[in-house]
């Protein structure tokens, strides 16, 4: 029998496993345009968002708290597996594969229940079939738009990428909320218009 | 009246101001030293912290989600009035007053309903009273603990911080977890002895 102290262990390796999550950049820029962000700052500021745009999910009686938890370890997988680029995420065969593995690790390093627990919010979030998981899915999608929208397209222009990409990979935004897919809508007319984005 | 676009233009403006913690610099140091963590990597890490800790919270029934959304926001006040070591706050005077002004400017940029309900959670974490700012400090005072010891105290040592002191800033710890106490009093008794707190 594991007793309370190795629970306690395992606990605690596991939030020192992931503090690696704050060595994984990403494409987004920081908004002051100082560098690009981290996938630690990223879930930190979608979590945040999350709290403050639950009004607009498609379905308004969604568990925020889990769509949270989602939001705070849906990256995790990254320490193993890396950070892509959204718009090549397509054309990158093994991703999936080598991100299951990296959950298999990863998450085994908790205690079984918790283990178990992580692991089905993390599976929720991908497959994208409950509210929770899409209004998540729509807050991880609209974070790098704003923070491409208010660093004038900073990583858009670094990645030459086009307004139908934009629309194509962040149409999923809808499924989690409608409004903030027409928002997200005008940002990209916005930007065409501003130079940030190509046509 | 507020239309709804507007509410939306604040709770985005909001979003944007909040990026500039990620550029607020602490003085624990990531568990690989490369470099010292940032504001919104700390609270991402206590956030998740607290989801994985609860059941050694001293109340088992705190309402969780409470906690998660002040640790999220507990720090934003920094934006302005910058990062002071815990082991220097009892000599800054100014703090208060300048935290103070700062949770003015910040909250009041969301619409009325969340700028009174977020520096409600912020002043709520601040005074300790109720059982979800009990554990929330819990989760905050523990996790550069963590980050010193799985560094072989590498800030405790930049600033010569004692046994004593780590004990007298952390007992806090106390009010929101007896267990999680124990563990941090073995922690600093460890790191004595492994010459990375000065006896």
């Amino acid at each position: 029998m594991v007793s309370a102290e190795t629970r306690l262990q395992e606990q605690i390796a596991f939030i020192v496993e992931i503090d690696r999550l704050k060595s994984i950049y990403r494409q987004s820029f920081l908004m002051d345009v100082s560098r690009k962000e981290d996938d630690a700052e990223h879930s930190w500021h979608i979590a945040t968002m999350a709290v403050l745009l639950g009004e607009y999910a498609n379905d308004r009686d969604l568990d925020l708290f889990r769509a949270v938890k989602m939001l705070l370890i849906h990256d995790i997988v990254e320490i193993d597996a890396g950070d892509v680029l959204a718009y090549d995420k397509e054309f990158d065969m093994g991703l999936d594969a080598r991100e299951r593995i990296a959950a298999d690790r990863l998450f085994s390093i908790l205690p079984p229940d918790q283990s178990s627990e992580l692991r089905g919010l993390w599976e929720e979030f991908e497959v994208r079939k409950t509210p929770e998981a899409k209004f998540a899915m729509a807050m991880d999608r609209l974070q790098p738009v704003l923070q491409n929208y208010y660093t004038q397209g900073k990583s858009w222009k670094e990645h030459g990428i086009t307004a139908g990409q934009v629309l194509r990979v962040n149409a999923r935004i809808k499924e989690g909320s409608e409004e903030l897919w027409e928002f997200v809508q005008e940002i990209i007319r916005d930007s065409v218009e501003k130079g940030y984005l190509l046509p």
